[in-house]
């Protein structure tokens, strides 16, 4: 789609949209038993009234008005820019919100700011592909090498991998992207389910999830477990009859062990075989992980969804603390850092598995995982996408899983909100939130 | 100070206090630029009108709004508490505070989110040692081995530290508490300055702050570094020919490095016999900090300021990352965290010298530095504390630094900001502020 220049940012929307999943215990894990997935929404207004960029981290209640507040902060360095101009170097743009030095100093590149420029980013990379009028996704994948380099900021990853080993990576893939677009878009991106196994389900609830995973076509399950020994081992057992010996079984601690305390909970939970743990203990502990893993082998190690920013992975990389990559498209720095962290995947040969589910992280996802099938990691067998499936209704695109595959989504753009649903899950004004409050009044 | 049960939170009274340093380049660095040194600042209010707790995190300018935001989303968590029963178990109220699970997910235990529950749990001790009519340092020295066990949340580093190693070497010191408060009440605690070289100042003033530290008795000077190699030469030279071979030169990056570049630039400055390089690169990078520490030897490398908490300190000092331990009073979790840092550089032998500066840092250092002294690392020759001679004269109790040694606060509290200065700097209303507007207008 050919543009006038220039494209001027008019204005920032800021939301805080919550929706109440608290009272059913989906998504409830051993260390987050009532979380309302929320999101911190923002809209860039344009000068041309049928653009507009819609970003979003993900958060699970409150604190979603604290991430708001960071969006807010943002606002004055993007008002009256020219997006066009932004485009052209995603790269020189990323680094300069991530460098304003007095809200660097409120991380640096981690929390509630490093999230807040994540949504921010993803609003101007959904404007920018819906400037070119294609997903994200396909605007990568038709990005030369040389434009991804550029995207990324190197300087504390450069000793790991350097721009021209980047260059020389993505080029060796540049001849079997096509290929590969044909490919996925006739059968998808293999996905595996969370919705299974909450800790808050019975074991009614979680047998009968199982039975209907399988037969939706789901060869992965994944269990959350560490709340109660006994139970998980109850649980895991109940899976492992259900699904039988060759479909695969994850578990998932969400950060409540120490690390001793992984090492001898998984020597009981060893006997059924499950594939990854998944957040044994603190997502800042790469040395941690690192004991973990050599210690449940052949049982591997899985994180990412709270590792903060691309310095993290490298070293969890690195260290071989982790065997499965799970970027999250909301808590790095957008795409800009995701390529970062695809290309540290890459250099150390662990397949890239993004943590989705909660609200919207479905939706980015299957771009970021399309992207690196196509033009990173290529073929990789053990990549698989983490599906849940609720809350898809309120997008303008929800992801489509057909027979426990991702389908590739074709609208223009990223992921955005309906404007129905911002309409009323709004918080603490919104229908729906007004209707909570008056039925707890 | 006995008092009636129960002493009732009543209210959270949340400010952003700014101060203009910007404009005359006070703590410029090369990646801090232009500071306005500032403190998201909150008051506790009690059912007791003579008594309030008052807590801060320290910032730098645009921001601290965020801050606030985020010690707003805690206030209803602590009002209605009573804060008698806290005192009595302060470890299990920072970790229900630490906790909160909607919260926790913004870090976990980093960026906005920890640094707003620090400043809360730093005004609950300030109340706390209130209540008892003690400074802080000396609530803690007071306290024994088990109930100084019994702050930390040993979840996340019990494979370095456990209760009982901490036990033991806590049990150790008792006996040379006493002589140990003596002895600093009479000699205070070595500080260094940084007053010296701000990388805005030109060559004179450098020289002319040097010439005024050592007439002040320091011996010890730390120099910012990293935004023009021929520069940093240049001001090293002139700093060492200044304080002669025998005095001590620090230097200090502020991140700005990658791990080659770090270990290529220091090399150059490896002439000037820096007793260490402090934040060389990114502070998540552990294995960056470990590979240039190796290289960089005899120089040892410092840091902290923006080690975001226990869990990352612990791996930097079993990589051997570092070999100055710089905790921060504010980046934390308080004193709780504070503790647990101080029990894992003990362990791993290496000497905690706070980082300071800002705005009442080195009013609240003071009291961990102390209370180091005393009970946990004991003599400790490498110990010296930052001072950076600025903005005490907004404290109901300045820091006093003679002949380059802190002097013990004895005021009941952790540290309080004057409330005319609470009143002229608030932002962006208070009359300091409305004049800079002006002036801009």
């Amino acid at each position: 789609m050919d543009r006038r220049s220039p494209l001027l940012i008019t204005g920032v929307r800021t939301l805080d949209v919550r929706f109440p999943t608290s009272r059913s215990l989906d998504g409830s894990d051993a260390m987050n038993p009532d979380p309302d997935y929320s999101a911190p929404y923002v809209i860039l207004t344009t000068n041309d009234q049928q653009l507009t960029g819609h970003g979003f981290a993900f958060t699970i209640g409150p604190g979603t008005e604290v991430v708001v507040a960071a969006i807010e902060a943002l606002a004055p360095h993007v008002v009256g820019g020219d997006a066009l101009t932004w485009f052209a170097d995603m790269g020189t743009f990323a680094r300069r919100l991530l460098g304003i030095s007095q809200f660097r100093w409120l991380g640096p590149e981690k929390g509630v700011m490093h999230m807040a420029i994540g949504a921010v980013l993803n609003a101007v990379w959904d404007l920018f592909a819906k400037t070119r009028g294609i997903p994200v996704w396909q605007l990568l994948a038709e990005m030369s090498p040389q434009e991804l380099v550029a995207l990324v900021d190197f300087r504390y990853i450069v000793d790991a991998v350097s721009p021209s080993a980047a260059l020389e990576m993505l080029e060796s893939e540049v001849g079997k992207r096509k290929d590969r677009v044909a490919e996925l878009k006739r059968v998808g991106l293999p996905a595996y389910t969370t919705s299974a196994g909450w800790l808050g389900y019975d074991d009614e609830k979680v047998v009968r999830r199982t039975r209907e995973a399988m037969a939706d076509g789901y060869t992965h399950i994944k269990l959350k477990v560490g709340r109660d020994l006994e139970e998980d081992i109850r649980r895991c057992r109940l899976v492992r009859d259900e699904i039988g010996p060759e479909r695969s079984l994850m578990v998932d601690a969400n950060q409540v062990w120490s690390v001793p305390d992984a090492i001898e909970w998984m020597s009981h939970l060893a006997q059924f075989r499950p594939v990854w743990i998944e957040e044994p203990t603190s997502p800042d502990d790469i040395l941690g992980h690192a004991a973990i893993a050599k210690a449940v082998a052949p049982i591997r190690v899985a994180s990412g969804e709270h590792i903060q920013n691309r310095v993290m992975f490298k070293q969890f990389l690195a260290a071989g603390a982790i065997s499965f990559c799970q970027i999250d498209a909301c808590r790095v720095a957008s795409i800009n850092e995701v390529v970062a962290i695809l290309l540290l995947a890459k250099r150390y040969g662990v397949p890239v598995c993004p943590h989705a589910g909660g609200v919207g992280l479905c939706e980015l996802v299957v771009h970021l995982a399309a992207f690196d099938a196509i033009a990173v990691g290529g073929e990789q067998p053990d990549r698989v996408v983490e599906f849940v499936d609720h809350l898809h209704e309120h997008f303008v695109e929800p992801s489509v899983v057909q027979q426990a595959r991702y389908q590739l989504p074709m609208r223009p753009g990223y992921a955005e909100i309906k404007a129905e649903s911002l309409e009323r899950y709004y918080f603490p004004n919104g229908p729906v939130w007004r209707d909570v409050a008056d039925a707890r009044g």
